[in-house]
């Protein structure tokens, strides 16, 4: 029993991350069950999504204009970048409302094994935006992921940014607000006590 | 931060069953990043199954012809008819290899707390079908859920087919292959026992 839009809809949504066989073909029989003008305006969100949503001009991350509402917004602080690896990781950090600087999206961290090289992500673009920024005292805040390519990446950034006189910092690593000592790795509790601060 | 054709994409996807606004998120910023053909091809697909997949005229399962491979099987025998709720049902059914009957996917079951009646679901094309089967020594296997609804339409069914001189009977409840009689509900152990077989 092969019904091939059926079949053909389950391949194309089970290649979706976290969507396995099972889910895909719940899915699929779910947007069969849906109104015409439900599984329409789905499929059109899907369409408009890819063509009007690029890469901000200035900062890499989401947008539908030109210069990214961050990137244009006159409230924020052009003194301090926030470097990140992906654009998602610019919208988790964008919850927590604190962060009133601006950010730099790489699209990627250096990796050797996946063969991505530093001129492979948008390193070049932060270090041309920096040197325009030149008078000001800038402090570039590293938010790569804690893992050995953001690790890498962030070192190399550090490296490459400290000689032109930028502030460079990374985000601390420690035990997570609610996280229970037991439970916690050992390299995020050697993390934690190494930098561990005054009361 | 609100890029439209973003946070629509991610709305949409969240209406899905099983998609929480997380996943949603992960899955808007995953199409955003898979090339043009891709998701052109996504959303085809989801057009393509509402346009082309209709109910078989004579079962009621999903089909992109008038009617569905099964019925128009002619090595499958018109003397057992296995009722079940969903169309989803069928195709579960189908991957045990075994059953060589036919079906009728009624489409929902009997839920007066739901307003769902009797002559909402596809009973009376049931009845109509058997009435054209006449001849044959007939077995209506109900393979409704086994849930309050389930049983109740089940019940429904039977008494309407018995008179009619049709051999009625209903799929096994019991502890399902590789479970654990520890951990099996009372409800379903109940079942089990007043089930039981001769070795």
């Amino acid at each position: 029993m092969s019904i091939e839009p059926i079949s053909n809809l389950i391949s194309r949504l089970s290649r979706l991350p976290g969507i396995g066989s099972k889910s895909a073909q719940r899915l699929a029989y779910h947007i069969l069950e849906m109104s015409d003008s439900s599984s329409r305006e789905l499929a059109e969100a899907i369409l408009a999504a890819h063509e009007k949503v690029h890469h901000c001009a200035v900062c890499g991350n989401y947008t539908d204009r030109d210069t990214c509402d961050i990137c244009s917004d006159k409230n924020r602080s052009d003194g301090v970048i926030c470097v990140v690896q992906d654009a998602r990781d610019v919208f988790a950090i964008e919850k927590t409302r604190e962060f009133k600087g601006k950010y730099h999206v790489l699209g990627g961290a250096i990796s050797p094994m996946d063969g991505v090289g530093p001129d492979d992500i948008r390193i070049k673009e932060l270090v041309e935006r920096i040197k325009q920024e030149h008078d000001n005292t800038l402090e570039v805040i590293l938010a790569t992921n804690p893992d050995i390519e953001g690790e890498a990446t962030a070192v190399y950034i550090s490296r490459l940014l400290k000689p032109m006189g930028v502030k460079v910092t990374r985000i601390a690593h420690g035990i997570p607000i609610g996280g229970n000592l037991e439970y916690v790795d050992e390299m995020t509790l050697l993390k934690a006590v190494e930098g561990r601060r005054e009361m």
